[in-house]
């Protein structure tokens, strides 16, 4: 069944096309709107540039490359027939401010360098191949995010034209800049039952393929999150004068809150809780705080168990509140749904995973990627690479040859072995996600 | 022994006295800086039409009165013999920004009611008495406060004539327009053996007295305080990403030392403790905090019970620290120390307190008064009138007329019993104050 090879010919291969790869990285990371770091934000002049290399490249590798125009770069390899079903394969390029330089920009050159292979190697498969370079998926420019990878999936808003950048430019007038027709985004929506599948491979961004010693992971669901801002008020009083027992003091029930959402959090497997903010707002240092604010951030690969840890954690708090004599305001301020990876995909990575000898490590997704968008068009599935220290945007963001190197064999190997027969069969996860409100 | 009358006339007497002190205090609320609050900071123009009020006020009970060269008011009440031992009583006439009126100026103006009542009756004692209004205890409009009972305990800093208000007038420069001479602050000090005791009369600024339905209450000790800024370091990390067993979270380690502060004051009697303020300087809703920052007030009617409290509290907050794997940095960032009320002065207070048919309430200060600075002169003694929520510092300060007249009822007991020889007597107190570092 397998078309993997393990020669030391085909090693050797891989090897070298890993290095070209972290080649690739590095020369991508010069492009940047501000020297001396990697700063790319959508339809910038650095974003321009890498567009323009990326196209260059792509074409170079055997590809039809062109813009789109939200402002995706978008490389075809066509299959045995022509019009045959995608199989697409990418990430961003767009950064963060200071970003690091494998965020987004691996899997994107990783789907280059993997075509590439196939080209080279005059390898053609029952599907055509797309890497995809989607150019807003961190969201650090204008108000919107996942802007190109909603627009492969149709799902774009056009009010999101309107917004604008901290400059007063709206993203309308960006594209125009950019080379791109606003009116034609329509286009760049796909249509269901010509695709496959959408691959994403990208840098962890946690630590946990690190501490279990594992060049990559293959990820199980893009996890959803719920957030809330929770006020606290009691009665102000006087640091001095009001004894313990006739204390309403927010800010010790917001103490007791925040270990109650970590308690919560380390006994549900799974689930993950934040209190990332918090403020005494009439604080000082001789006065008993009257009130207190602090933001939760739950995150869960289940939009049940999202939800449920939810419903526990707002009886327990209200329960902490009421005990304590503290009024409570729970105001949820931002939602998204989980993103369950398809299980064929999931089960065929693993397989991969194990052909190459590696030990099988499944894991969630706690950050948000493009994937979460494609999945409303198509079945997506994501790889991870480890990452030192499980650091994301920032300089220090990094990844070895070595797991590269893993990645990228995987992945050739998922491509190869990929029997696109499979996707053609009723797709009941589609109805899962489209069903939703 | 008691001199105290308790017959129907005397009762009126003491009621109509109280009525009239309750009048003072509202005409005196109009001395204000900023008109539709009362805002009095020390050396103003309100404080300058505050004193000359109250100065004739006094002249009119039977006093000679002056402005002293610190700004303070003082009225001198001669006893049987010219230049008697003299018992201080009094308070302060400075308040905060947008303050009530009885903090500071029911003392004052207690104290001139008590005397007027003596003077009207005829009754002279074998000492003066002399009614001080201190012009600085709130030090809201210098860096320096207690500035008026530390110059008449003889422990001005001259130092603190150069500090500015927020205009860049000196007090030294704002002494000279308010009419005193700042070369003649050191004659505004008294010598020890001229002075029998000095007696404060204050609203609580707490909830006790409310809490027993106590009109009155006995202060035993004004308590010190230790004060503390504890910076926890952890590590940031991606709230998505970072698996609860692997973080090192700064603010769920603040919490767990926040609520270990409650439980210690909590589990010690008459200790209180409070964080007033917090902070994740670099918090952000999706982040572990890398940070967290906190203050801790500490206060105890006794320097060994804050002492102890602080060694146990730095202990079990390092302790915390270790167990998480956070870092720890606890800086004292004041020290206060206690001061207690002379055992005379409280025993003989009580027996006014039994005598006018009242439940005895004995409770420290947690809050700072004149009383602290004149302990260095003399023996002191403190009564707390009960205040409505146990609120100060807010317009909403509010006390009943019923129990003005027991304060002065009592005030008048104690002054009219008062045995000065048992002052004369070796001092022991004043070693336990002066041998302080």
């Amino acid at each position: 069944m397998s078309s993997a090879d393990f020669s030391p010919a085909a090693a050797a291969l891989q090897r070298s096309a890993a290095e070209l790869l972290m080649q690739r990285l590095d020369i991508f990371a010069g492009h940047t709107d501000q020297p001396g770091t990697i700063t790319r934000l959508y339809l910038s002049r650095a974003h321009r540039e890498a567009a323009a290399t990326l196209t260059r490249w792509m074409a170079a590798a055997g590809m039809n490359a062109a813009i789109d125009p939200i402002g995706n770069v978008v490389g075809r390899y066509e299959g045995t027939e022509p019009n045959a079903p995608t199989l697409l394969i990418g990430s961003h390029i767009d950064t963060v401010r200071d970003a690091g330089r494998y965020d987004g920009n691996l899997g994107v050159l990783a789907g280059l360098t993997c075509v590439e292979e196939f080209a080279k190697a005059g390898k053609r498969f029952p599907f055509a191949i797309e890497v995809i370079a989607f150019g807003d998926e961190e969201g650090v420019r204008f108000p919107s995010a996942l802007t190109g990878s909603r627009a492969m999936a149709g799902e774009f808003d056009s009010n999101v034209l309107d917004g604008c950048d901290e400059s007063g430019v709206s993203l309308r007038e960006a594209l125009i800049a950019f080379g791109c027709d606003p009116l034609r985004i329509g286009a760049v929506a796909r249509r269901p039952q010509d695709m496959i599948a959408y691959i994403e491979l990208h840098i962890e961004q946690g630590p946990l393929l690190e501490a279990s010693h594992a060049p990559i992971g293959v990820v199980t669901a893009i996890s959803g999150a719920n957030r809330f801002e929770v006020d606290v008020i009691g009665t102000a009083g006087h640091a001095g004068t009001t004894p313990m027992n006739m204390r309403a003091d927010a800010l010790t029930g917001a103490a007791e809150m925040i270990l109650a959402i970590e308690a919560l959090a380390r006994a549900t497997p799974t689930l993950v809780g934040t209190v990332g903010k918090i403020e005494a707002p009439t604080g000082s240092v001789n006065v008993v705080p009257g009130e207190a604010r602090f933001t939760i951030d739950l995150r869960a690969p289940t939009d049940d168990a999202r939800e449920r840890a939810s419903e526990v954690l707002a009886a327990e708090l209200s329960m902490i509140a009421d005990r304590r004599g503290l009024r409570m305001n729970l105001k949820q301020t931002y939602q998204a749904f989980a993103t369950s990876c398809d299980a064929r995909i999931v089960a065929a990575l693993s397989r991969c995973v194990t052909r190459a000898g590696l030990d099988l490590q499944l894991l969630p997704s706690g950050a948000g990627h493009d994937a979460m968008a494609v999945a409303r068009l198509c079945p997506i599935g994501m790889l991870f690479v480890r990452c030192a220290g499980g650091l994301s945007h920032s300089p220090a963001e990094s990844i070895t040859v070595e797991d590269a190197s893993c990645a990228l064999g995987v992945l050739m190997d998922f491509v190869s072995s990929l029997d696109e027969r499979t996707f053609r069969r009723p797709e009941p996860y589609l109805d899962n996600v489209l069903a939703r409100p």
